[in-house]
């Protein structure tokens, strides 16, 4: 069953071991034998998150993971800071202005990541929170949150952070950045198909919720956590049994492989891939000092072209790559390479648009 | 790669051509041969919920489905009738609560349906809605909602139904029996692994929804509905791709046997297995007046039997029942016989079911 090439950021290439697992016989979630799963699945993620804390899952696209952190640490009138550096930092600003939060926003010129110092001026003492995508993929753009984790330490605002296009992908330490809360999903650098969200939540992070007055019932944290820390794991709701075994079968292959050499290979093929995009004589998109690991954005100056190659690649050679979103829509073609990514992958897309072009 | 068992309410057996439609490679959602599956398998649960109007598909437990149900047709204050027959009715009231509606409630003894003609002494000139669940798996009671429509018809309520359990297995008609929201998932009768919640809107619904002030993002029709309205039919976020495809596969199923020859095979398994029940000198929890057929529920004087049967059944027989909830728990065992359920499955519990007693 050899399926299209998902050159796409998001959703990914899934590995045979990791379909094989969705496709084995469901078992029931308030068993022991899911226990076990869904224990050992959370285990992984806290290595994957780099946290000593429990990473919660919600059977959820990841908007709804970006959703559960607004309603879960917040109340009504709080203010935020959020900055957006593409299409995901703008949701997470309309998520945060549906809830009633007020929001100041940095909106940084597309195709850049932010600099720490624009935060350093823009964050005051009465904002409740620090909100901002790690990895944005309409703009294969990736925020220094290493940097902004190191000047977000002993501050008394939370730290927010989309890492939906990130973690597994991009090294992102939670804990040592002082990361509060960490979103992610399936369906991107873990490896897996679409459908659950994760998040990872700091002790500072389970005292703010404690005063959060926002109505939830689904994206409730409490109860998340105190399903999961029963004696035999669980979850409030049914799961995604299939999914969760999945996610666990790809969460296994990258700590065979270990995160760092995850990480290495990330970089090793991203930079590969733009320095051939390069030598075709493309215009690479992003700033080169916020260039992403998973993903790369070209533009085209002529009209048409952008959606002309997108088609050609995805009918003739078999390749899915995705096109521009937004005020990019038209104008851009992304290539996705986070994942279960490799050399030859990188090659037949290089191959294929050279003859695209 | 034989598993369990399923006799539960859910997760249920999943067929074989389901599961390897979910090991196929994923397709990306913003592609054409997308847009056709999501297409497909949105025109196909019309036929399953008997509905005209378009079905909203969310990433989601069936608990989602309910809350979505909850913050799109309602503003804080309104007033609502819910029936309450067991666990998943009292779940309803607390998201009610949850997001500011004042609740009356009819709290019907726990094996029992309600009676019509309660709902009529009940509902009131100023509840906004009358909600209720169908088919009740903590007691494995139905409620008569066919002649619940008949007295709803014309009325300015608005009819919501939690059909989880039912859709696919016990007849609902939701627009010939004038339901206006009716919340299903995939993991029970429709034959799936669980991810994915459903959801018909009638025009009724339609228009209540636009003065519903609770804020909302994930979970909004509008956009649900736009999105599944395009030329190429889409999701406002990230759809789970696979399950889509796995329940796209089973729907194709039960058009193939015809919906009413599956609401005849589970009403005579259904018949088949408490007769057996019976024969054993067991004690069926239900009121004889709202049986379930899609599941049974078994109670026992003596205190630890259930748990006992229920942890020798699947030990020794690799076949998973349920036990009680709520109040019930550790005095009863659920069977499920809901979605790929046929008369060998039903013999297999029955002989296992004799050697534990």
């Amino acid at each position: 069953m050899e399926g299209k090439l998902l050159m796409t950021p998001g959703p990914t290439n899934v590995p045979e071991r990791v379909l094989r697992k969705m496709s084995e016989p469901v078992i029931h979630h308030r068993t022991k034998e899911y226990g076990k799963l869904f224990g050992d699945m959370s285990e992984r993620l806290k290595y994957v998150l780099q946290t000593k804390n429990p990473v919660l899952t919600f059977p959820s696209a990841g908007t709804g993971g970006l959703e559960a952190a607004i309603v879960n640490m917040f109340s009504k009138g709080d203010k935020v800071l959020i900055v957006s550096i593409g299409v995901f930092g703008d949701r997470f600003i309309k998520i945060a202005k549906t809830y009633g939060l007020k929001v100041d926003a940095i909106e940084v010129p597309w195709g850049r990541g932010v600099e720490v110092e624009e935060i350093k001026e823009r964050l005051e003492d009465d904002h409740k929170a620090l909100i901002l995508t790690h990895n944005e993929t309409s703009t294969a753009a990736t925020n220094p949150i290493k940097e902004i984790g190191e000047f977000m330490k002993d501050k008394n605002q939370l730290f927010i952070v989309d890492g939906v296009s990130s973690v597994g992908g991009i090294e992102v330490k939670m804990d040592e950045w002082n990361i509060d809360v960490l979103v992610t999903a399936s369906q991107k650098a873990l490896m897996s198909p679409p459908g659950l969200a994760f998040i990872g939540v700091s002790d500072k992070a389970w005292e703010a919720a404690k005063s959060s007055d926002i109505p939830k019932f689904y994206w409730d944290f409490f109860s998340a956590r105190e399903h999961l820390e029963r004696p035999t794991p669980e979850n409030p709701y049914t799961p995604a049994v299939s999914l969760i075994s999945g996610v666990n079968e790809a969460l296994k292959m990258i700590q065979e492989e270990g995160l760092y050499n995850v990480y290495e290979r990330h970089e090793h093929l991203a930079r590969k891939l733009r320095c051939e995009l390069e030598k075709m004589g493309l215009n690479i998109y992003t700033d080169e000092r916020f260039l992403s690991n998973t993903v790369t954005a070209i533009t085209f100056d002529e009209e048409g072209i952008a959606s002309k190659i997108k088609n050609r690649m995805e009918e003739e050679f078999g390749i899915v790559i995705a096109g521009g979103q937004g005020k990019m829509k038209g104008k851009m073609i992304r290539i996705g390479h986070m994942g279960y990514i490799n050399q030859e992958m990188i090659d037949r897309t290089i191959n294929a648009l050279k003859k695209c072009l």
